[in-house]
């Protein structure tokens, strides 16, 4: 989750200022699309990030860049190539959910400051978006992240997706359990994590409904899917040359994302051969060993335009690794895909799409060359993948405003209202008992109890003078006969 | 409620056709605007609506109108007037809501024709709109409609919000069943109002967060409140030379509704002697007998440009039925309100305008003079008021899109998707029981108690091996010892 915080400003026109407190990795490239149009709008921009990152540099036009020293320096490129090993050997569900850097730290901050917020996401982990948001999401038709459930479940995914819902609870006060003694130190109050987050004014939300399941969602939450997806820049020289001379067939784009460039050489192999099988040029970004069998049609390069490539007219088909913004770039695009899912929410991305006929999911542990091969030739033979992908692409882009230009409108908005608290449900103000009416609940319970009670005294009462004199007489004759 | 139908068309730019099937009063006054634009661009369009009407009238450069006969024809207007004599004379809760015409006609003829629908609406009474959306809405923080809560209430109000939420279960089926009847004869299937509603594609929700209580809602609602208020036209010679006339005081906007223009002359000569104690000129939108007691500050007129003198600089104040159009009028030009609720949700609108300290509420029925004098000078010269209006205002108008181009975008949209299934949650799909995951809940108890249970047996049985002999033992020994 990334964060931009605001020195708020009375003069929006003659430009406000700006504090950046981004999350590394993929979330930072699309964030970076809002701070550049920000930047053009005349505001003054500070971002906030570690000494050593991966995509977080220096940008005098854009940004004034301040960095705090942190504990490791060299150590991260190689912690995350161990990262990316360890996904193509198997490992436990725990450490692959719980290695996702999503931090709460640019929130403490805005909150130190006393300066409203604005976060950039596309969720949380734990579902702790909707909790904060207090956005109810009924675990019977929205999918809880890491099950792989779509929003049409068997009597079995019910249950899984209710279990994961309340291991949750559990799962995440452990999860986050740091944050809040760090927030509670920092800010010298006691704070819970969800209580520190549900103070940001507006959420600019990565989701678009051809990708997400519909569901509930509350009025301080934008929707911004898509926003990385600009369209309509040309090739360099050196790509342009290369997909012309794809001639009819076209080209295949491939690629795992920013963060994975190298995959272990058996795989690399697998991969090299499935390419082979098919007449399209493939486009592989891979920096690894050049494997052995590399086909003619496959070209390995160090980095794509990805987006640019798939816009292409040329295009066929996306091999991705089902990151959230590979997949609106396919979906912009209209290009079908093989999934290829590696960690974090990618496995249930790749499940919406494949649920949505728009591509075939791959377990790239398992799947052997025969099935990459198939799954190619499928999205790019058999029509309907094709035809589903441009019904999703074309109900995606006919929307009245870009996710880029609604982003930069709210952030603004929030800069020039100092927040917008007229968006905030008075939902934050109850405690759980009085949010789901459990104290009503309780009282008129006990109104019909006492109402109850009272009915059968008067009954009682009644019976005791008309009838129990009888009775007693009855049970004295009974016992005088005995 | 008014319905848009399609006759859709696969060329949106060659024009489509539509089918309109609008409410009449102010509904349809709008829902007009959305209809001129749509002409605009180049759709065909066809309104259906009684032989007799109040607002809907014959427009050939709009649309052609296609009248049905309907066993009612002069008698509407008498029906109006006795309708309106009826709320100065204190009537029955029940009387007064179910006389809020809300029909769901337009959708048995959407269904019958097979064509894709999107509403035009502010609510449907009973909360039937979240319901038939199954957006959730707790009782605890969303007042029911015609409670005249706020979303922050107190015991006693949640108490009282959560026994109408329940009461409308059964009010609702007893008020929509002659409509269910309806469509299951004209459709020839067994269907119930809600199902047939469910239908529809897209919700055009006259609603803004800067006069609704922040809440959930669902991917196909679309919020276009204030889509009424298009500023900017320039008044008449005759009203400008009034308002102009009213020198450094400016004036007061006061009109009771389009459906509303005379009042029983008692209450009349009361207003006319409060509207004479201040030095503001009144403008008051009133047909009926004018009062003996009329000051020289107030001008009767037949109509008035309600919009267009609210958007005037020189306006101070606005005395209002708090019907939602003028209210969202008094929003978007920042002009303090004096409300006086007649009817419908018009309680309910009061309350929300007074509870962000836009406003005074006055019982209408209940008022004397000096409390609608008292009113119209707090809204006047407590300066509060005006800002708290003027904040609200530049909230409201503060959006990416003017919700007039918000409509007529999703209305083409429907019109070119044939409809928008990618926004339909898939909770409708479930029935109640699967909804609120009470089968899977029953599911887990059951295996959590059979776990117990033969945990429970197991012991017994080592208990049984184990102590039971001795325990008979013992039994034994001391039965022998007595």
């Amino acid at each position: 989750m990334a964060l931009l915080l605001f020195l708020s400003s009375l003069h929006i026109t003659s430009g406000g200022k700006l504090l950046v407190v981004p999350m590394d990795g993929s979330h930072w490239l699309s964030m970076q699309s809002v701070v550049k149009q920000l930047k053009q709008n005349g505001h003054e921009i500070v971002t906030v990030a570690p000494e050593v990152t991966v995509h977080i540099k220096p940008s005098d036009d854009l940004y004034t860049l301040k960095t705090y020293p942190v504990p490791f320096t060299q150590e991260l490129e190689e912690h995350f190539v161990s990262f990316v090993n360890g996904i193509f050997n198997e490992q436990p569900f725990l450490l692959r959910v719980f290695t996702d850097p999503l931090t709460p730290c640019g929130q403490i901050v805005a909150e130190y400051l006393g300066i409203p917020s604005v976060f950039f996401l596309r969720a949380i982990p734990c579902g702790l978006d909707s909790e904060v948001l207090q956005c109810p999401i009924p675990p019977s038709y929205v999918p809880r992240i890491f099950t792989t459930n779509t929003d049409h479940m068997t009597f079995a995914q019910r249950v899984n997706n209710l279990l994961m819902y309340m291991s949750e609870f559990f799962l995440c006060g452990f999860f986050y359990s740091p944050y809040s003694s760090l927030a509670t130190e920092f800010l010298q109050k006691d704070i819970t994590i969800a209580e520190l987050l549900s103070h940001g004014s507006l959420w600019l939300m990565r989701a678009d409904f051809t990708f997400e399941y519909p569901r509930p969602l509350m009025p301080n939450v934008v929707a911004v899917g898509g926003i990385n997806c600009a369209g309509g820049k040309s090739l360099t020289q050196e790509f342009e040359a290369i997909v012309n001379a794809s001639g009819e067939h076209g080209i295949v784009v491939f690629s795992l994302g920013s963060m994975v460039s190298e995959i272990p050489m058996k795989k690399a192999m697998e991969i090299a051969a499935a390419l082979g099988t098919i007449p399209q040029t493939v486009l592989w970004r891979y920096t690894g060993e050049v494997p052995s069998n590399l086909a003619n049609n496959t070209r390995l390069v160090k980095w794509l335009p990805q987006n640019d490539l798939l816009a292409h007219p040329k295009a066929r088909a996306f091999i991705t690794h089902a990151g959230s913004h590979g997949i609106y770039e396919g979906i912009c695009n209209a290009v079908p895909m093989v999934l290829m899912p590696l960690f974090g929410d990618q496995m249930d991305n790749a499940v919406r799409m494949e649920s949505r006929g728009a591509g075939v999911t791959l377990n790239v542990l398992e799947m052997t060359s025969k099935d990459l091969s198939d799954a190619l030739k499928a999205v790019i033979y058999d029509k309907t993948y094709k035809e589903n992908i441009k019904r999703l692409s074309e109900l995606h882009l006919d929307r009245p405003i870009h996710p880029l230009d609604l982003a930069v409108h709210w952030v603004e908005f929030v800069m020039k209202h100092k927040g917008a608290p007229h968006l905030r449900p008075a939902a934050h103000d109850l405690n759980w008992v009085q949010y789901h009416s459990i104290d009503v609940i309780a009282f008129l319970l006990a109104v019909v109890l006492i109402v109850l009670y009272i009915s059968l005294e008067c009954c009682l009462f009644c019976f005791r003078k008309c009838g129990w004199k009888k009775g007693r007489l009855n049970k004295k004759s009974k016992s005088k006969s005995q």
